[in-house]
Parts: structure tokens; C-alpha cells; sequence
């Protein structure tokens, strides 16, 4: 019996189980001694675990940005809910959704291992690594997909939960192979980062090698001894089946080298999985000769071949009310024209920048900047890094906002389905491929930092090999600093080879921006000014 | 009361009336005056009527075929089938099955205008103009199609009864852009044949005209200034969704041309629909620039742009019980491969005979024979009249023969879902055109005969303008005859222009046929042998 004015303060402690193999009395058993160990901490003993989980999260991940309070809070929200969908996934996919909400009813995609994973990688790289063993965990029903194809190795599902493939719609799921070369490419960028080599010898490789059996079996070689790769689709939903995708086919490239690469280093797991020499052989000669088309004529990469001689969407006569694109008019319409849905060889410019010129970098952004209407929220994210790297600031500083406020400002309208968790990883991903100008080349980081003006100072940290590495960037200057005294680690800034050491941090000077009359998007496309000025 | 050995004969007359308009009273009252003609005129007066009309019909139309007296009533029953089929639809359409069966579900499809409609305007052209009236009077809906595909002009279904669209899978439907160029080229091989202006006037203007601005907008220029039709599906249903269709792009450019010309002569109607000056420039201008593909290096045309730089499919690997492909292989890896269902760029070359050279058709032909598989009955007639042409007598011949036995000997194994009513007109296509060597340029016919030696003699009768020609062929002659002693037609054999008149026959000789290697088909997929030797 309480009297007026007094207070009481109940504490009631819930706990949930799930699980696919359990039964349901050993779940109860779980849960119930989840709950007696909570009555044992208490809740303040609760808190002190999870203000330490996170503690340690932030002090290996934090991005600070000075200059714009409301994105900085929204960077730091984005990495949040990044590892809260990475850190519980207890062993099975990362949805598009992660657990908060019901759009894509559940389903994993693409974009885990491209923006997701990545982020985990350098930031809590265990979660990364449950990310990728679930993958393998489903590695059966993506061979049995392939041999269902007529295809070698594994081909991985479009949508999923539990691996098969759950999209209908062929031409914009079945046909877009280039997941199976980003699940390479996160299984490649996890062991480069964490040096985890037995990860690589019990789990990636399996992985690389039936990726790679896919790809040479996928492609074939023309009369002029090109490697093609023809009738696939690319990351751009506006487009569906074309000939040698650029993206497709540079990541399929990295795909068939770094399995062969690991099937040197672990020669006897190989074996096992019966790669021979002439297999591995048979995967660099298709590396090496894969088609990147060229439009000499535009000076511009096509998307795939023959996108640039399509017509351009008649932009002009497109209403505000018409977007996103694929409500209002047919796919037929949509795929046969110059409309960008989500960057794709622009992705293509950051996920193996080394196969672009500088200039080809800055043409081919301005190109692409013109057909993309961001229908996606995987776009603006993309755009952002190649905008900061082609040297247009300002521009890519709207663009990372847009990235970090997508679902605090609900821009898309949406975030009642869920968050947009590969956005929210692109916010990251923004900053510090963006503004940071931070390429992972596997053997070493490179950095090649560049501040927009609004930003008084941005700094990130990044785990490399246990390591630390703390980035301070100023308009001047940048700052590489490891946590450990005894760590050593190899880096570039601006092309110039640094070896940091735990002794002290090295400063350089960041040379100034180009000055460069930005590119122009479609009509009503523009990403909201957020940058001052 | 009958006693044993006496006989009793009964007559009982059944009418069937249909009608989507009019109500069941008055159908009732249609059945019922059917029935009282019927009484009126007795069996012997309604059989002595039907066999009027049909030997009406055999007087203009009969084929005579000696050598293969098999093929000879198969060639006669595919004619009866195609009357049947286009003489009593009534105002409505030509299905695919005719009336014979529920293949299809009583759909009807390109074919009846490039197969069907063609053998009706030589043979019965009022059954022709019935046919076209039927698309017409479904004009409206293909201008809403076409509106709601964001096009101009008139978008004809690919299947229909009514004239919606009802095809779901749009990547062999909606693409399937040749239909409208189809239809415009039945127009104008009607008007052409039969001299029937008020037709071309009140019917075929509006039909020419609505599909040429369908291809005005579904086309553009590229920067070299060439018309592209790009992401549209060919004939071939093993493609889809290419750029520059071969096929597509030369009967467009027909299109484009007869729907100007149409207006010149027919200007007070053109300015109704609103056609400009400018307007037929316009399509004169595309029809001029159009984009036709040819590799060079192979020196064949491909059926679409690159097509000739995909993989071939893997004819050694595939099973007999693996055809047709289409059950047992997915559309994504059918569609990414050379391997060809049905005729696309050999049945450019029937349609468009001009557009290409006689080496051209050689090599053509041969490239394309190496990767038919012919899974669908709309192949071997057009193969038949090809190989005839670049002088493959004996398998022109084993073509020609399956097309006429198809049904009667169920080739295809389906018959019980009713005839193929396009097969069935092929078989007369594939003798007229195939060793008649029939071509119709519009302003003249044209013959290059040919017979293979199997056949001692091969004629037929065109209906034009309303003479009727005889063709009588042997090895060695040809002979031209025309039934009306007071008419003229101008032909060419050979090349060699001729006037005939009804006065006297002509004859000219047949050049002895060149000796030729024949080309291979897949392993398995060759036709029956059926020419002895």
C-alpha cells in the first residue's frame, strides 16, 4: 500500500529465446536461465554490461565530425544500428531491415556484404565474421543453385533467408550474379583486415573457390580471346540482362585472383576441394582477359556494354510525383534507356578504384551524375565517396547527410518498413571512404583525406590486424595515429608510403581541393543542400 | 416401324449461331432462319453450295505438287485448314489454332499476319481483309496500350482475343515490338495484291500510320545520327530484350516508309489523323538511318546487336530429351546464349529479301542453321524457303515436307491441342516462296524457281489484282500463265522483267541449281530426312 506522494520502483526483467534446432524446453531452459542471471547482476549490473559492450564498441569506432551537430548525432546512430543488426544476427543473416521492421519481410540481399559487412570488418570484426560464416553456412543450396543453373561452383540467392532463392523475378534477382563476387570480396576484405587465417582456410576459401567456378563458368571466351560475361545484371536496378556489366566483370576479376591466391596459400585445403593448378590457371587467364568495355566516343565507361548508346530518360518530362521511377512506368521503358535506380559503375569506381583513371574517375562521376535519380538508398552514400574523390566537396557532403539522416528524416518515406541498414553502414562509409579517402588495396590503406568547408574536423578509427588506427583530418592536415605503442602498420597518404609505429602519430599536410564546377543531376534529383555556402 | 434389311436415312440440320452483340432472342431467330434455309435448300442443295465455294477456292488457289504424293494432299489439307481458320472468324480473330483446338486458349499472335494473312491474300484475299478488319477494329486498345507504355502511335498485343494485352511475361510479350511492323506489312501486302484502295483508305491508312509513330518514339538517334531500336525482342523466343533486332529494324523501316507513302496518296486522311509534313519526314528520315548490325569479322549479320559475340550454346552437351529447351533450361541461360528457337534473322531475310546480299544469305544462313534448334513449329517453313534460295534443295525439301506433315503426322507431338494453323500456311510459303522462289516487292512479283530433284513438276496460283496466275515448274522451265485472256501482270523471272498477258503463256528456263554443301543443324535437331537420294 502506497500513501500519496510516495514512489515505488518495480524492475521487471524479460528475457527471449529463439532457435531453429532447439526445442522448445531447452529454449525455455534458455530463457529462464537468461533471467536468473539477470536477477543475479541486477539491473544496474545489466547496464555496466552493456555500457562496457558498447564502451569498447565506440572506443574502436567512433567517427567524430565537427561542423554539423544533427550529423554527427546521425553517424553515430547509423553505427549503432549497424552493429545492433550485425552483433545479434547469433548466426544467421543480416536482413536489409536488420530487426527493425518488416520491409523485405526478412530478407537478406546484396547489400549486406558490400555496405554491411565491410563497416563491421574494420569496426567489430567478429560480427563480420558471423556475417560471413552464415553465408557459408548456406554454401549447399547456392551449389545446388548452380548445377540447377547448369552452372559450376555456387551461385548465392538474390533474396533469402535461409538460402534459397526467394525472388521470382529473374531478370532483377537470378541474373544478378555480381553478389556471389561481393561475398568473395567480403570474405577477401575480413581476412586482409583481421589477418584471420584460419577464417580464411576453414571458411573463405570454400567460398572463394565455388565463387570463382562460378564465374569461369558463367563467362566465355569470344573469337578475339576476350573473357565475357554477357546477360547478367548489375547493381543498377534500372537495368536488367546486358552484356559484360563493368562492375560485374572487375569484381568477378578480383573474385577468380583472390581464389586462386588462396588456394596457394592453403595448397592442401585445395586439394581437398579439388582445385588444380590448371582450374587456378584457368581462373587468372579469365581475370586477366575479362572484357572492361570502353566508350572511347564519350570518353566514359558504359555501365555494360551498349548502355551509352541508349537513349537518355526524358528527365525533362518527368513529374516530382513520377519518382521512384519503377511505381510509374514499365520495366520495359525503364531498362532500355540511360536511368540510373543506384550507382553501379560508380560503385564500381569505389569498390576497385585501382581500374580507373583519376580523369576516367572524374568523367565517368559526371556522367553517371546526370541519368541517377537515387530511387535507391543505396545511391547517395556511393555518390558521396566519388564526389569527395573526383574533388566536388560540397556535393558530396549533401550526399553523405542525405546518407546519415535517411531514416532520422525519413526521406524515403518509409521508415515505417524498417531502417535502411546498407545506408545507414554507407553513412561509415561515406565518411571515411569519402572524406577520409580511405581504399583498402588488401596489402595496405591508403588515405587520401579531403575535408568539405563546412567541416572543421572529422576523425574515425579503424581496426586493422588488432590494431587501432585513429585518422584526425583538419582542412591542413591529417593525423595517423595506432592505439598500441608496440603496433606497427603500412599506410599511404597521397601516394606516399607511411610505416606508423605506436611510438608516434605522423602529420601531413593534405594538399587543397580542386576547385571544379559540379556535375548536374536530373531535374528535382538533387541531393537537399545541407552544405553551408 | 422398320423390318430386318430395311433401311432408314435421316437428315437432321444443326445450326450454331455466336455473337458477343447481339442477344439471345435475336440469335435464337439466326439459328432458327439458318435452319429454315437449311429445310429450303436439302443436304444435296448445302453440300452442292460448299462445294462451289471450295471449288471456287482450288480454281485460285490449288498447289500441284509431283514427285511426293504425301506431301501433296498434306500441302492441299494445310491449305483447306488455313481457308477453315480465316474464312469463318467472323470478325474476329485468327488464333493460333484456329478453331481446331484449345492450344493457346484461343489466343491469336503475330504469326497470323506474317504467316496466315500473306497465303489468304494470294489464295481467298476477302478471308485477308476480314483478318485486318479484326485488328482494326482493335486499334483503340493498342493506342492505350501504347499510351501506357509511354509511346506514341499503337501498340498491338502480342496475344489476344480481344485485344488487351494477355501475355504476363512481358521480356517475350510487351518487347515483342515487330508485331505492330507485322501487321503494317499484312496491310500492305493486301493492298498491294488485291489493288483494294478503299481499303488501304478506310482500314489501312489508320493502321499504317498509328504503328509507324509507335516506332518514331519507341526508336532514337545516336550520336552518329543511326535510328537504335534498343531492348526489344525478336522473333526468335530463345532472345529477348537485345538492341537493333535485325528482324525488328528492317521491318520498321518498312513501316516507316509505307505509312508515308500511304499518306501521300491519301492526303485529305493523313491530315485527318493528323499527320504532318513534317511528321512523314520524320518517319522517312528514321526509316533511312536505321541501325542494321553486321559483324564483319564473322561476316554475318547478328540477330541482334552482339549477338554473334555470345557463348553458343552447348549442342554436344544437351540431351534429345532435353528439347525443347525451354523446358528444361532457364530462360537466363537460354536468353544469354546463340542458340535460336524459331527463324529471326532467316525470316529477315524472307521478309526483307532486298536488304541483303545473295552471299549474304549463303553465309547467313549457314551460320544460323549451325545454332536452330527449330522447338517450335514456325521454323522449317521459313527454313525451307531460305535453304531453297541459296540452293540447299534437298534439305529445302526435308523442311518444306515437315512443315506439310506437321500436324497430319504430329511432329510436335501436341496435335490433340489443335492445329498449327501457321505451320500450315507455311507449308504453302515454303513452296511458293521456297521453290517457286515467289517474292513480293509490291509494285511486282518476282520468281527465282527452283525444284529439288525429288519433285518432277510444282504449280500454283497467285491471286493478284484479281487475275489469277498459274506458276508450272519443271527442272528445266518455268511457265507463266495467266487464266483471264484479257488481262496483263508484270513479273520477272530471274531477274529477266516479263509482261504477261492472258493472250499466251511465257516460259523461260530454270538455270540448273548451284552444287552447294549443306550446311549442319545441332546433333539431333536435323530435320527428317525425306527427299530420296
Amino acid at each position: 500500500m502506497l500513501n500519496p506522494g510516495q514512489r515505488l520502483r518495480l524492475i521487471k526483467f524479460v528475457a527471449y529465446g529463439w532457435s531453429l534446432e532447439r526445442t522448445l524446453p531447452a529454449m525455455r531452459d534458455q530463457v529462464a536461465a537468461a533471467l536468473a542471471a539477470a536477477h543475479q547482476a541486477g539491473w544496474e549490473g545489466l547496464l555496466a554490461e552493456q555500457r562496457r559492450y558498447l564502451d569498447d564498441f565506440w572506443a574502436r569506432a567512433d567517427v567524430e565530425i565537427e561542423g554539423d551537430s544533427a550529423v554527427q548525432q546521425a553517424v553515430r546512430y547509423a553505427l549503432f544500428q549497424v552493429l545492433s543488426a550485425g552483433a545479434r544476427a547469433e548466426g544467421r543473416a543480416i536482413p536489409a531491415k536488420g530487426l527493425t521492421g518488416n520491409g523485405y519481410n526478412g530478407h537478406s540481399f546484396w547489400d549486406t556484404e558490400v555496405y554491411v559487412v565491410p563497416v563491421l570488418t574494420y569496426t567489430a570484426p567478429s560480427a563480420a565474421a558471423d556475417a560471413l560464416r552464415w553465408r557459408h553456412s548456406v554454401l549447399d543450396a547456392a551449389t545446388q543453385r548452380a548445377r540447377d543453373l547448369g552452372l559450376s561452383g555456387a551461385a548465392f540467392p538474390w533474396r533469402t533467408i535461409h538460402g534459397e532463392e526467394c525472388s521470382g523475378y529473374w531478370p532483377a534477382s537470378t541474373a544478378a550474379f555480381h553478389i556471389n563476387a561481393d561475398i568473395a570480396d567480403a570474405v577477401v576484405r575480413y581476412v586482409t583486415t583481421t589477418g584471420d587465417d584460419r577464417f580464411e582456410r576453414d571458411i573463405g576459401i570454400d567460398i572463394l573457390v565455388q565463387t570463382a567456378r562460378l564465374w569461369r563458368s558463367l563467362g566465355h571466351y569470344d573469337l578475339w580471346g576476350h573473357f565475357r560475361i554477357d546477360g547478367v545484371t548489375g547493381p543498377d536496378e534500372y537495368s536488367a540482362i546486358a552484356d559484360n556489366n563493368v562492375y560485374t566483370n572487375l569484381m568477378a576479376q578480383r573474385n577468380l585472383g583472390t581464389a586462386a591466391s588462396a588456394c596457394e596459400r592453403h595448397s592442401d585445403k585445395a586439394r581437398e576441394l579439388g582445385v588444380t593448378p590448371d582450374e587456378m590457371a584457368g581462373w587468372r587467364a579469365a581475370a586477366d582477359r575479362i572484357l572492361i568495355p570502353y566508350d572511347g566516343r564519350l570518353g566514359v565507361h558504359p555501365q555494360a556494354e551498349r548502355f551509352t548508346d541508349h537513349e537518355v530518360w526524358d528527365f525533362a518530362a518527368t513529374r516530382p510525383d513520377q519518382y521512384p521511377l519503377l511505381l510509374h512506368f514499365p520495366y520495359f521503358d525503364i531498362y532500355r534507356k540511360q536511368v540510373v535506380k543506384q550507382p553501379d559503375l560508380v560503385l564500381a569506381m569505389l569498390m576497385c578504384s585501382h581500374a580507373f583513371t583519376p580523369e576516367q574517375k572524374l568523367r565517368n562521376f559526371d556522367y553517371y551524375e546526370r541519368i541517377t535519380v537515387r530511387d535507391s538508398s543505396l545511391s547517395a552514400c556511393t555518390q558521396a565517396v566519388l564526389a569527395a574523390e573526383v574533388g566536388h566537396l560540397r556535393l558530396a557532403f549533401d550526399y553523405a547527410a542525405e546518407a546519415a539522416l535517411m531514416d532520422l528524416q525519413d526521406i524515403e518515406h518509409n521508415v515505417r518498413d524498417g531502417l535502411h541498414i546498407a545506408s545507414l553502414a554507407g553513412t561509415w562509409i561515406a565518411f571515411v571512404g569519402g572524406f577520409g579517402g580511405m581504399r583498402d588495396h588488401g596489402d595496405v590503406l591508403t588515405f587520401a583525406p579531403r575535408l568539405p568547408e563546412n567541416l572543421a574536423r572529422l576523425s574515425f578509427l579503424i581496426t586493422r590486424r588488432g590494431q587501432c588506427l585513429r585518422v584526425s583530418l583538419t582542412a591542413r592536415a591529417a593525423t595517423y595515429a595506432l592505439a598500441d605503442r608496440s603496433g606497427t602498420l603500412r599506410i599511404a597518404h597521397y601516394g606516399e608510403p607511411l610505416t606508423l609505429t605506436g611510438a608516434e602519430p605522423i602529420e601531413r599536410a593534405v594538399p587543397p581541393p580542386p576547385s571544379r564546377e559540379p556535375p548536374t543531376q536530373p531535374p528535382g534529383r538533387e541531393p537537399r543542400r545541407r552544405s553551408p555556402g
